[in-house]
């Protein structure tokens, strides 16, 4: 991934190594290798397929603060709180070309497809979050919402390492559904920290999506529980909700029972994922892919 | 190409349906339709990459326009004239993938990769052009500028219709090559259309790069004409120039003869260009690109 700025503007370079330093869980190359090292995939060419998932998800990553206006991302500075919007832009769209050369170097038509369809989905998908999504109350549009988001970039990962493999049009498809489920199961465990966790451990300020009118799985829960609060009341009429609000909603969130309800639920899909492993090749990737199943739905909690 | 955008959301269908809708010269479409055409290339895939390379030209202006505050592109409104910059970004994000998918659909590697390479070019031009370029009276960095700006596309353009064509490597080549010195033309009649040209014609304001600080090829030969002119040393200084001091300099360009030195410099791109024709087959698809490589250079002046 570093490799990929060198020899271009001294600027772009430095951004693309800002970017690369957070780290990060690397959760989806290590999904790609993880499931193509499962179907016996061409090794060479799985390690690019990752690196190219990284860049797609990092490229999302600099458009998305930017627009959110984020300040921090992985616990550091994101680049719009250092650089110019139109600096941020085009580091963006500069490592938008860079997944896009790595994907075409896998060599498969397949993939590359997939990946263009993928990158349309992100987009209309935060399209439809900046237009439509603020101060709705949908379960239809949060399922719509964490596909676009996460879900779809996770089934990237798994269908393309299967597509990278010697395996059938079946499998490439139970190896999408796979990466479906824990691809939900991901999102919903964020939401859910969003309200649970401390901002040293999310490397973002907390209920985030809250501020934004954004509502996520343990909102969603609560107003079940809940019908009738007036603060949430007056967050989703979209009137300024002020900090004593917000601190107050997201207490009565975490004591109402409803992030334990979310937290059900992403450990469903999570039994969903390890049925779906049951039936590949066991052996340590497929092993590995279980554990790794279940530390999405225990990180940090 | 409108067909891109249905079944997404309004906004976006709708921002789709304006940028489309102003036309434009689609100067690129026509440019791999011929050259394929000449070169007896698959008909079907032609036309989607036809496609795929005017969506990749319009996704870099939506975010070129944004970046640079411009109000009018191809004398209709900018969508960042009337879009948020968040929903102005995602809009030119989705075009991006829109125009990848496109790609994919040519089910040519070779034709993806050469897409992503120039996405690359493309993106770190627009990134020296905003960190390095402003104020700099530098042939070889005008040279690049317009290579990554403009010719890069046309290259695109003509070496991939080579590539959906039953052609050997070297005739992808030639056909690279005839898409450069069109490319480098074409620009440079862009920017001596930017001093001569009206309002009405070019479909945005005059002179809008000297504005930005931008010097191209007729700056750069009346600076070789008239080295010691205080306008222009103030405005390569970096400090506020006017308008009044825009103005004069506009006019002084023009009656000094550097305008008419920078067209002969794109005319001579279009011998070369005329020259590498005729090693192509004869025919009604040559012809036609013979009678586009010369309207380039005489296209209203």
């Amino acid at each position: 991934m570093r490799a990929q700025a060198e020899n271009r503007h001294p600027d772009l370079e430095a951004a693309c190594k800002h970017l690369l330093s957070s780290g990060g869980k690397r959760v989806r190359p290590a999904l790609a290798l993880l499931t193509g090292g499962m179907l016996a995939g061409d090794q060479e060419r799985l390690i690019t397929l990752a690196a190219a998932i990284e860049m797609l998800h990092t490229a999302t990553l600099v458009h998305d603060d930017l627009i959110d206006g984020a300040l921090l991302r992985r616990g550091i500075a994101t680049l719009n709180s250092q650089w110019s919007p139109a600096a941020t832009v085009l580091t963006g769209d500069f490592i938008f070309s860079t997944a896009a050369r790595l994907a075409a170097e896998t060599n498969s038509v397949a993939v590359m497809r997939l990946f263009s369809e993928t990158l349309s989905t992100i987009v209309n998908g935060e399209i439809t979050q900046l237009f439509t999504s603020r101060g709705l109350a949908s379960r239809e549009n949060y399922e719509q919402r964490i596909y676009a988001k996460t879900a779809s970039l996770f089934e990237l990962a798994t269908a393309s390492a299967a597509l990278l493999s010697p395996v059938s049009a079946e499998t490439v498809e139970t190896a999408r559904s796979f990466g479906n489920a824990i691809g939900m199961a991901f999102q919903i465990v964020d939401d859910v920290l969003d309200f649970t966790g401390e901002q040293i451990t999310v490397g973002k300020p907390v209920a985030s999506d809250l501020r934004q009118g954004l509502i996520t799985l343990p909102a969603l829960y609560y107003l079940e529980l809940v019908p009738d609060d007036p603060d949430m009341a007056q967050l989703l009429s979209g009137n300024h909700a002020g900090e004593a609000l917000i601190q107050r909603l997201v207490h009565s969130i975490r004591v109402s029972g409803a992030t334990r309800r979310a937290m059900a639920e992403a450990e469903a899909h999570i039994a969903q994922a390890h049925a779906i492993l049951g039936g590949f090749p066991d052996g340590v990737h497929r092993r590995a892919l279980e554990d790794l199943a279940d530390y999405f739905v225990r990180r940090e909690l």
